[in-house]
Order: structure tokens, then sequence, then C-alpha cells
């Protein structure tokens, strides 16, 4: 079986305030939306897992039924954890309650606010876990990238052409990925915040999938209006 | 004295084919010249050099006159080496040249592509320069910093909190950066395409200047989008 998880966000992300980026649109139509959309189509998957903080989750089942009412039964909205991880995790815990954890259960995990992710780009992500427990979607690092052990002087700028910005998907066989996880003291989790940084600290291989500059991250304000044009151009 | 520095490409850099990007335009003026009016302005700069591919060197000195009359005093154009720290002993040599390279001169370096640059920034930059012989504008990493030694296998994900994208300016003690850079060998030339890096490489303290988000390198259309964007923004 494979599973996509849109990452929406925990229990804790923003309750009150502003509302999350995700739920922001494009074109009168919600950021997460664009991004289920993506994967909804994508017919490897058997099931898609939305998880977002736990006063979105109605409000994630109208949008859905709104714009792509056909999605209805093959994507499922339930709560994230209060971290990243546990949010992984909550997707995990879900599929083995409907009975299909196995060995190779794949979990597809992407950010909610990626909405320009390819089918090529999930295509590869499913590919590489033919082969690997884990991969990771990354682009070679357009900027240097520069390290600073006490954020006043620079201790390295590491060699560029062996850095990558990490995007999303990640994905990883999900039982691998509860094993690990559970083998973690709570310590390591705190620090762990990257679901592939897992695997790598474990010593287990996490193969590179090609990103693209277009799957970005719409994090700032001005990410979203490069956001509005580009969906712009795509109806032009 | 304290010189600015615009880093417009060398020799080689594209010469015939497509447009250098710097050249490219945002509402009717060329985004170098953006960026020439950011030094041009600053009080604490005694001269101004913008280096440009040889084949560039006239037109630049014609873009100053049309668009930035004033500035014909305080900047002077000539043409850029072969790589970028090629271009930046260019710099220097002109400098040597007036008679002006002592202990003291200061040269803040500039990528001609970053249009957004602030006055802060700059500020900051010769600030930092009281105090150390080489300064560095980053700002935190956005995205997971991904390490591969073979570009299939992830080696390291380092703690985000240490990871920095570099951007412009790289600010040095003049006379420093040369008799660090006169001191490597043609191999660690061709390594070290980062001006920054030297100085980190020969154990000199190189300091971090905060960057800003809107300090954009503009590398792909979709920059180019998002910079016309704000300078529309900025006349609104």
């Amino acid at each position: 079986m494979i599973y996509g998880a849109i990452l929406a966000g925990g229990v804790g992300a923003r309750m009150g305030g502003d509302k999350p980026k995700q739920y922001l649109s494009i074109k009168d139509k919600p950021i997460i939306v664009y991004t289920i959309e993506k994967f909804f189509v994508e017919k490897e998957f058997d099931e898609v897992i939305v998880l977002c903080p736990s006063m979105w989750v109605e409000k994630t089942k109208d949008l859905i039924e709104k714009f792509i009412p056909d999605a209805i039964e093959k994507v499922v909205v339930i709560e994230g954890g209060e971290k990243r991880n546990d949010t992984i995790m909550n997707a995990i815990q879900y599929i083995e309650q409907q009975g299909k954890l196995d060995d190779n259960t794949v979990l597809v995990t992407h950010d909610s606010v990626r909405p320009f992710v390819s089918h090529r780009i999930i295509k590869d992500n499913i590919e590489a876990l033919k082969q690997y427990d884990a991969c990771d979607t990354v682009i070679s690092a357009t900027d240097t990238i520069v390290v600073s052990e006490d954020g006043t002087i620079i201790s390295e700028i590491p060699e560029r052409k062996k850095m990558y910005q990490g995007q999303t998907p990640q994905s990883f066989k999900a039982k691998k990925f509860k094993e690990l996880y559970m083998s973690l003291t709570e310590e390591e989790k705190d620090i762990l915040t990257d679901g592939a940084k897992i695997f790598v600290i474990k010593g287990e291989k996490v193969a590179l999938v090609n990103g693209d500059t277009l799957n970005m991250k719409i994090t700032y304000p001005y990410d979203l209006r490069v956001a509005r044009s580009l969906v712009e151009e795509e109806d032009a």
C-alpha cells in the first residue's frame, strides 16, 4: 500500500491568531486544496491522509467537499500531532488502525504549503522507495551555505556542490519509520525535527530525489506573491 | 578609505549569447542600475567600482550616465576578472593604482543581481569591518540543509540553527584579501570561488552580518517576477 500524507500542522499550531498559511487563498482557492489535488490525482496512492490542527479538521473536510468533491472517498482528514514527526506518527497510527501497516507500506509525506509539487517528483519518490527505506526531495543549493556554531563567526563554508536544500516529499517505509522513531529518547525526539534525519542518524540510507525550484514552500509574503503569479500564468 | 564593488561578471562571462541577468530591466531600468544606485547613495563610500564583462564596460557607463548622471564622478566602471575572486582582485588592483591601498582600506563587494540590498545591511558591513578583517551577509537557512558526498545518498543533515544561506555584501580589508589570495595555490584558487571562504580556510575570523530575505539574488525567471512585483509595490 502507498499512502500520501499532507502535513498541515499539529494540535498546537497557531490555535487562534492568524490563519495558517496553507489556508490562505490563491485565486479564491486555499493553498492546501491545490496540494491535496496534486496527491489525489496520483493513481498510485491508495489513500491520502491530510493531517491538520484539530480546530481545522472540519473546515478542511468542507474545503475538500467544496473544491474536490470526488476526493471524499480517497482523502481522509485527521488531526496532526504536536510536532512534525508526531504528525507523521499519527498518519502511521491511522494506517495501523486500518490493519494496513506492513513492511512494504510506503508513506509519502508532503508539506501542505508546497502546492507546486509535480507528478514527476511524486513518482520518483515512490520509485526510490522500491530500493531504499527512505528518500528526501532536494535541490542543489542555490546559495553558498555558511555554517556558524556561535551565530557570530563563520565556522565553515562547505563545498557547495555537496550541499542541497531540502524540500518535500520525504518518503518512508512507514513501519521502519515507526520502529526508528520509537527507539529515540525524548531528547533525540526534541532535536530530530526532520523525518529523514531520523533515518540518517540511525545509519539508514536515505536516497536523494531531484526536486524542482518550482516546488517552493510558501513561507514569506513574497512567496505567496510568486505563487499567485505562477497560478495566473498556468491559467493564461 | 571605503570602497564599494559591484560584481557584475568577468571577462568570459556570457560573451555573446544571452544578455546577462543584471542587464535585464525591471520597469524599464536595468537591474544593475538599481544596485549601483544603492551603493552610490551611501555617503560612507569614497568610490564605487563596478566590475563587468569587457564587452559591457561602455554600455554600463552609458547606463549610469542615462539613469544616474550624478554618479559619474563617484562610480567607476572597469573590467572584471575570469572568476569572482579575480574580479575582486581587479578592484583591489584599481585601488592600489590610485595609491589608496593600505591596512585600513575596506572593500564592500556585492552581487549586481541583488538590487534590494538595504542601507542597514551596507552599514552593518562597514561596522563589522571596524572589528574584523572580513564579514559575510547571511540569513538563517529557511530550508533544511542536506549534505551528500556522492549526490545519491544523504551523508548528513546538519542542525538547522547552525546553517545560514550566504548573500552579499561580503566585505574585506582589501590588503588582507590580496595577501591571502596571493598565498593560494592555483588548485586552491580553483576551489575557493567564495571570497569569504579564503579567510575561513586561512583561519581568519569572518563575522556574520544579518541579511534580509528581501535581499534576494535574481537567478531564476520567477525571481525576476518577484523583483518586478517588489518594485511595483515600492512605487504604489
